[in-house]
């Protein structure tokens, strides 16, 4: 692979996510982003058959992301740095890809490699990556839960709290663009979720995270 | 307004309400609205412009079930009975309009008088309306908060989960057709929230209400 195909094929990626995340993907087409790039749609096909398989891509680049940050340490329990790591990396990770999270089931319907690569990433790493987050922090002593029940209950509820966290508040504050303030709104809303399993000795570092969001 | 009036009017509404739960709103026209009910397009026409009046209408009726199901009794403050009946309203009021949560934000854009009522709806109606609900049973001792702002972050959401679950669902599971039993599995999403805030004196009628949705 040539230095200036690797350059045109990132080229592609960086400004579609751009296009995408301001007007919106399904307003965008193959030839907006050659326009945009002052290339020929014929270079754009070389490096893509079409519009999802750029999608596909920017999709992996999340992945990626996510699975980068949110891994839980190996080798020691996480700390409360850790959750204000991840929380960060979260709502960092749906800002960056923002578009992607407008109408998620209508571009995953569109996208049927990317629906399959999108559940199997929930399913196999993203929910136990959750778990594990949960556990790790029981262990460490930060967080206590009755039962197992509990955890995973709490687990899709933090899930959907974060997920559809952009789209509640574009539907409740339609004339309002979404910033990166919406993010931390976002990471209070998560900590309210945690804060009543949090022990009694780490209150007063959960609260000094929570001031961090405010 | 004659008899024959009235009922062709409910039965466009009642008929399109199917309809588009079943097929999506975007796939139906007002053809094929008139083409089920066995009507003239032009009959049809007489009652409403267009589809977007046929849609504002079924809202209308979603908001008002809303509103005769969750305004908490006047006199007295609300039961665990009363909870396990706002819950079932809920959850069956996004059943019985499904349609209309497949893609909210999208469905608003394309209505703006339905959009601007629908934030009226929410700001002013069904916002306060949770908020008085928490405090009620905060009052009758069921639950216990330590501030206003727990109360107001609670709020929030539950408001998130009750919105997005039916959508929650139907991206994690794909292929299984959303069911009555999805509304069940989203009250004990719902009981989870509130779980920690319940007080210890009212914890054996709270397990035996979330036992009621297993």
């Amino acid at each position: 692979m040539s230095k200036t195909r690797i350059k045109t094929y990132d080229k592609i990626i960086i400004e579609s996510l751009k296009l995408f995340n301001e007007h919106g993907e399904r307003a965008i087409t193959t030839n907006h982003i050659s326009a945009h790039l002052g290339i020929s749609p014929g270079n754009l096909y070389y490096h893509f058959r079409n519009k999802e398989e750029i999608v596909f891509q920017i999709f992996r680049e999340y992945e990626a992301f996510i699975r980068e940050q949110l891994t839980p340490p190996a080798d020691r329990a996480p700390t409360v740095d850790d959750l204000s790591r991840y929380l960060d990396a979260i709502f960092q990770g749906f800002w960056r890809f923002r578009f992607m999270f407008d109408d998620l089931p209508g571009l995953l319907s569109r996208n049927p490699q990317m629906q399959a690569e999108y559940h199997h990433f929930i399913g196999t790493e993203l929910q136990p990556m959750m778990i594990a987050f949960l556990k790790g922090f029981q262990q460490s002593g930060f967080l206590r839960f009755d039962d197992e029940e509990t955890i995973s209950l709490l687990a899709v509820n933090i899930w959907i709290v974060v997920k559809f966290w952009y789209a509640f508040e574009q539907s409740a504050k339609p004339k309002v663009p979404i910033s990166p303030d919406t993010g931390r709104r976002g990471a209070r809303q998560v900590l309210a979720l945690m804060r009543p399993y949090v022990s009694a000795d780490h209150l007063e570092s959960f609260k000094a995270l929570d001031a961090r969001y405010r």
